[in-house]
């Protein structure tokens, strides 16, 4: 089956459902998984029929090219019941343009939009009862793909996997979140894949951060790697700086994510009539704004957490605790936002699509 | 069984063995497996009994954190077989140094010594007869780890695999070797990874490449991120330049592994009398050195090719011939290298290890 005479998802369902046995009341993230994955294998140059299938692990070739030279990449998005029943994704069209714009970077197979859309929606569909109602409560959709061809030669696979699985999600409060600036450590090169959402540039973080971990922050707020100057990312976030009534956000770059949730901050803030200032904000103007008080908030944005305010920042061990805030600029968007995605609020933005 | 009780293998032998349907004359690099792989799971916090069992697919989870985050390091080695029947390893000891120092770079637990060294040993004895007699022939060895807990959230896995698999090499041969200066694509940032053998150092570079490969070049020379000056590796080999009658070559750094093949060259030159200067060299010199006629060789180094000589370079569009010398460093320092490994010289550094 080529990829374009792709118009049909085999369907084989699960015999048994373990959805009485969640306690969606205790979730703790991307941990629990519903009944069905969709599979979609890429061999001798074609996607073949995507299969929606009980979710189950599946046999993996010792040599596949994941393991060895990590070609892989995801997205994370999110869907959301509202009190008819009705079922939506928030801006998928970004999430399939960014699978896409990734695949390319790591020499990787386009996925059909036919694969990525109407697979997410018919797996949806068949597990409509795991998405659950009331604010805080979504689906969260992780469609990924991932090198299985054999071979260990440092070379682009020829076979790959496209797999959607799914995860019911409370919202995600990570309790107080302090961050340090990064002096040493980067997420990414300038040239690099810091932009994909490629798989590696996850697990590269993992070690800085349990060193921040073990001096007591939560997070990192990354700097570029050439002279840690500018503030880049928070964590697997992008990150925004109030200082006194203006927002700012670096611009993205190769090494900065072109976040949905942060495109959709800067629409909301705009629309809102809020200062709002894409450009790199340097470390020594943060310490600065710190020091005179001009620095109101700090706060991650990302698909996950929505927006993560943070409540101060290391930098050259000395450390800077944030106002608390009544009517913080991180409260009114996140509100505004969730309840977009929850259809609590009018989507002027035409964000929402129905399922 | 706690890792330091580990003092056992447990071998699962095969019934059969598809050694006598391998053409050992035409064998593709990293295609051809042996009849057995080493399996050793870590799971809370602990490394379990290794086992060598019939090479064959494994199960994974779909949401195993390798195929997320691409949390996996890997070495590759080499067995060579003598006249007499024994097999030897090229510094081991520096390979599973590097391995951990990997692991910890990538937040995954360190893998103990018995289960990778006499893990190696025990596996390549049972593969005895895959390993072929005669200058150029070799076992090739990977070992690898990957992170195979669950869960879609960005953090360290709580569950890892580590594994051995064996693949006949004959002498890698790639042909002539065109490489062009990277003027925008980088492999490394300052404060990353690229100093470990993380899987997702690999796939970064397979684009770039890809646009050489199609610009009629092979290998892409690696420059320092940050400005493009600075020359750091050939593809995924260190890189050696002759100006005149010195050999140089970049610093180990964070961007830069620490080859073994790399550190073999340096110790052989130093041993042999060659100049050899360990330093950065610019793009504007070794440009400068190809007008003037003073450059005369550049060299990869890596395990794979072991010494891989470059007949010319292309920098912002323009193409530098290098001459063809009767006397290369490179073939005395590959010839000098080849016959260490597969015992045909006396090896005054102990690097060989009989099994």
């Amino acid at each position: 089956m080529t990829s374009n005479t792709l118009n049909e998802i085999e369907i084989i369902k699960s015999s048994t459902s373990k959805i009485d046995s969640v306690d969606f009341q205790n979730l703790t993230f991307g941990n629990v998984f519903t009944d069905h994955m969709l599979v979609c294998d890429y061999k001798n140059g074609q996607w073949e029929k995507p299969v929606i299938k009980p979710y189950a692990p599946f046999l993996m070739e010792p040599s596949a090219k994941v393991f060895h030279y990590g070609q892989a990449i995801f997205e994370g998005m999110k869907a959301y019941k509202d009190k008819n029943d009705d079922i939506w994704l928030f801006r998928p069209d970004q999430n399939f343009e960014r699978f896409n714009k990734s695949a390319t970077r790591m020499a990787m197979p386009e996925v059909p939009e036919f694969v990525f859309m109407e697979g997410l929606k018919q797996l949806i569909n068949l597990e409509k009862d795991w998405v659950q109602k009331g604010l805080g409560n979504s689906l969260y959709l992780r469609p990924f793909m991932i090198a299985t061809g054999p071979g260990v030669i440092a070379a682009p696979s020829q076979q790959y996997r496209f797999m959607i699985i799914l995860s019911p999600a409370k919202s995600y409060y990570s309790g107080e979140v302090k961050v340090i600036i990064a002096e040493h450590f980067s997420r990414a090169a300038n040239g690099g894949i810091g932009a994909a959402k490629a798989a590696g540039n996850y697990s590269a973080q993992f070690y800085p951060t349990k060193l921040a971990n073990e001096k007591g922050f939560q997070q990192i707020i990354w700097t570029d790697d050439a002279t840690h100057t500018k503030l880049e990312e928070a964590g697997t976030m992008n990150v925004f700086f109030r200082i006194n009534d203006t927002l700012y956000t670096a611009p993205t770059s190769e090494r900065i994510l072109d976040g949905v949730t942060r495109k959709s901050v800067i629409d909301i803030a705009k629309r809102d009539n809020l200062n709002i200032e894409v450009r790199s904000v340097l470390v020594d103007e943060l310490v600065e704004a710190a020091k005179n008080g001009s620095l109101k908030e700090i706060f991650g944005a990302g698909t996950a957490a929505v927006i993560s305010p943070i409540s101060g920042f290391s930098y050259k061990e000395e450390y800077f605790e944030l106002p608390k805030l009544e009517n913080s600029f991180a409260m009114h968007i996140k509100q505004t936002l969730t309840n977009i995605q929850n259809k609590l609020a009018e989507d002027t933005f035409g964000w929402t699509v129905k399922i």
